[in-house]
């Protein structure tokens, strides 16, 4: 017998998180779309404004009004930082469950978010209550949660090649562990701006942000949780490459003599559907991930040299953004992991 | 009770029509992959071939054997043209339904094929049997069909504009009609080529086959069957735009006084999941179908002139494509027609 | 004997035509840039603003100063629409010589450009004296022009092919003359908006402005000056393509028995150094002009038709823009045509 | 008074690096290109391979004839690996002078050279004589040189930023110094293959040659020139950008302490014309270099870290080939430095 979908809302659906969860539920055989809000856009019909999903919803943005978003039994808030701080409280107090793709939750430091991100924060408590959705990382404490920080892009792609390192407590202490990371367009989101325009982003490539970004703490804070003295030595440096999805990461580090980094990673992912280890020596490319909800990571060692180097590459908005909070979404419903994510990535 | 699933092969998997037909097939819930051949690559397993199937599918290329196709419910040709006339008739023998991607059994005048394809047709017989898959065209005969020839992709993107403006008779005859079309790469297909690389395709824009494209005696062929003295005015300019997929028809024509292109268009594909008639005014962009099986039309009269402008996209690998060659395996195998193609276009 | 330089002034030189403007001039061996405008960026080094100039140039943009730019020989306008008329008339006055690369003095007809351009003309004396500076096609005038009005993008690419054919009277009257229109994405110009993102425009192929597009009536006048009973037939579609640079248009045109569309067009171009006639059947590439002030056209008969189809490319911001000014300022002061415009283009 | 111009030959010009010479050199005021040779296209008009050279050059591609490259003064090998080395000698021993644009002569260690290359090396003798062609740091030498190695792209980006801090011994010795490498695909010639088409590297990002890329010893010799105890920790990972020119070179590495590195890199390049020391903390960007001979170049430390960054920009076929032969050629002839060579870069 089929069961009840889930009533799932979106909050701020007119960015590329918003439209990619949208993308995604559309196939998702155990949700509705129930509602999708946006105080600018209110009254206009969903397909005038993303002309991809014509057909596919027949659906208007409302704003973002209480009871139609407490009707919801999940509300994912793809809003810029510091609304979901604001509303979401509210809904969690209906019993509303709420995926944060923000980075209002992120942080379990207020004092340090609230210095990265340059606001007071307003609903510190949920904070603490709030688990961070790295999901292969908190399975189990996504399961019970009912809020969820989805993490952000970087944090993601650099955190999945670290994480079974750091649990095997494989990295040395007290060394640099610089993360070299690269990034498509898209991920700075679709707004009005000169500096993303095709005539100024196209055909071009430069590193920004390396005075500190906020995706900093955000890795730190995962990599102290799991092995100490590490964090210490993060650097990190994100660039803008010339195109609309992918992101790579190319992290360097050091490994206590005698690990076997393969083995770790092959290990630990052995039952993970989106975490794909390839053999040692591969160059995992951004389209091979293109659309679909998945991490590859490969791991050699620097030729002459004691450094390792670590690849990862997923869709920034897939797995590190709108697919990983579907997969979170369908592990706290107890849905099967991979509901609504089974389809291939495309290329060319 | 769920049935036993058609059992798929794929001769030729190795260029982009195979790559997206194994991806099409990846979530099709009917169908099973059973063989994929490649005389260059047997022995190869897919997933080292394409990255993005890694985990997806778990075959190897095999030598293109008879007995392992003949074990198919359906066989895909996706090779190059004059291989299908060769290869599918023993399979169409044994009883196995064909659906050929080359152009071997598109055009029904055998003479003129051997003139544009410039060597000997081996199954002329065949080439009478043949359905031409245009679906929104043909539905009933490729219901029936053994074989089915799948459109060209300009073909299906210019036709598809103009079909129901044709079978109501509404063109003028004996006045120019004008396909200026606009290819992305992707149409070139996957094969070493100075003049298809990035350096060379990237950034830039120019008309090919001026001279004569053999996609123009099939386009003739669908408008002469449905409306007499057109096709003699056809003119056909592809040209080559720097983006991996899309396909945009540009087609200028004449219409008889009085008719209403917008309601025909909008009646002729009312129950057409796959035809998309915009409001009049409309311009289709070709990301608003990227990776989905769809062709968004829209029409207009250009601003004080009697010619009306007719603009068509669809994404070439699949509505022009393998997209279309699964959705007349659909019809042919009385699946639901949209059984494996609902998933929303890919944007941005 | 070395002559003093010509000094030149640029008004509004922050968007795209201005830095092309610049990037030519700092190479241009008989002129100084004198004075830099820009209200929004008074103050700020154009290095600052433009990465591409650092070390090129050593000026800060300052205020529309009157004084300033009275000092200079000839002033650029870069400006967008309706501040031309505003501000050119006082300098016009002060006997400096303007070159308009806005579309204020281009439409001989001030109530068609007040239609099209939905604004009052402020100056429509100047309007008369203008000379439109399509280079090849007024040569002289321009010479003794004291101020000239640089046709648009479309109307150079489209209005250089059809020239020679107008002049000698070859089109047949009263028949439909397309101009099917490709254009990179800078066209658009350097404002932050949604559409020309490149995550909006980037992949991405569409039609725009066929309602009626502000350049129709400007290749209307043109072709109305050279051939009566021509003009009437103009469909004119543009097209946004993913690429920065370049510009392709694709004319259908009839043309009289008998006459000889090759040799009218090498003829006609036999000494001009910036318009390229390639052999017949040729298919001129964007890139094959990119940063160069360059036209390539060509002519062939379309297969089995009576339609002839016209390629013609451009680079949008050179010979369409920014290359053709310097060109007419070249023409205006009585320097060799080609100063400071023999580079190759840059290919890959 | 005018003195004759140098006569160049190129041999090897059907790439990129032939092209991109045949470019800056058409603008050159002091050098006649007298011969382009070409074993696989002799007799064919450069113009008809290279469509924007029509109307630059009337030169046709000749057999590598001995006779035709001895009377030139210098000659460019824009050639494979492996074939400067044997028919450079012949004109060596004429009296013509050489540049080498591929790696023959590039590194010092023959038997390091044979296995890296995988073939043995004809002309050793020559190796020793010929100058390691970075211009800014072996002037004197390269003005004395019968033969120019021409650096590698990847080498200059990274050892442009690097020579200043080792001239002043300014690394901590024995720690890891890591170059994360970033090219346009330009890089990797113009050659048919499928994994440089516009389908497979557009809209994609990846590393490659993680087991070892043949830029590893050429950088490691010019460091190892420099400082000692450096060259070992070096860790070299290029990777692949979707976009046609441009390299970003993101160098890692530990200053000793109290050491100033903005005052050593401005100090170094303060006459240097191309290359362009940037504030602390910038971030360049390709496309300010692009088509340019230019390297821009950063330094920041970085956040909450002892590591320094290094940033560096070049285009890969200007200062990376092609303008620094041309650079060299200057250097050699006791012409200005940056004749030919004066142009902005295009942008955008």
């Amino acid at each position: 017998m089929k069961t009840r979908p889930v009533r799932a809302g979106i909050v701020g659906a007119t960015g590329y998180t918003g439209v990619e969860l949208l993308r995604l539920l559309a196939c998702h055989p155990d949700v509705e779309v129930a509602a999708v809000t946006s105080r600018s856009e209110a009254g206009i019909h969903i397909a005038d404004y993303f002309p991809s999903l014509r057909g596919v919803y027949d659906l208007h943005f409302q704003t973002p009004d209480h009871a139609a978003l407490a009707g919801c039994d999940v509300v994912f808030f793809a809003t810029p930082n510091g609304v979901a701080m604001q509303e979401a409280p509210a809904l969690l107090a209906a019993g509303v469950r709420v995926v944060d793709l923000s980075a209002d939750f992120r942080l379990k430091d207020v004092a340090e978010w609230e210095q990265w991100y340059g606001m007071k924060h307003t609903a510190p408590e949920w904070v603490q209550k709030a688990v961070y959705g790295l999901s292969e990382y908190r399975r189990s404490e996504i399961a019970a949660a009912q809020l969820v920080a989805n993490p952000g892009c970087y944090p993601t792609c650099v955190s999945l090649a670290l994480l079974p390192l750091l649990k095997a407590g494989a990295l040395q202490e007290n060394q640099p562990l610089i993360a070299d990371c690269k990034s498509g367009v898209s991920g700075a989101g679709r707004k009005a701006a000169v500096g993303t325009l095709l005539c100024e982003a196209g055909d071009n490539f430069k590193a920004y942000g390396i005075g500190g970004h906020r995706h900093l703490p955000e890795i730190r804070q995962t990599i102290d949780g799991l092995q100490r003295g590490v964090a210490e030595g993060l650097v990190f440096v994100p660039h803008l490459t010339p195109m609309i999805r992918g992101m790579h990461a190319t992290t360097y580090l050091h490994l206590k003599p005698g690990c076997t980094p393969q083995q770790l990673l092959e290990d630990f992912y052995r039952d993970s559907r989106f975490v794909d280890v390839m053999p040692a020596g591969s160059t995992p490319e951004t389209r091979s991930v293109r659309g679909a909800n998945l991490c590859r990571i490969s791991i050699t060692q620097a030729p002459q040299s004691d450094v390792w180097i670590l690849l990862s590459v997923q869709d920034n908005l897939v797995k590190g953004a709108a697919g990983q909070a579907v997969q979170n979404m369908n592990i706290m419903f107890g849905l099967p992991e991979d509901s609504g994510l089974r389809h291939a990535p495309l290329l060319p």
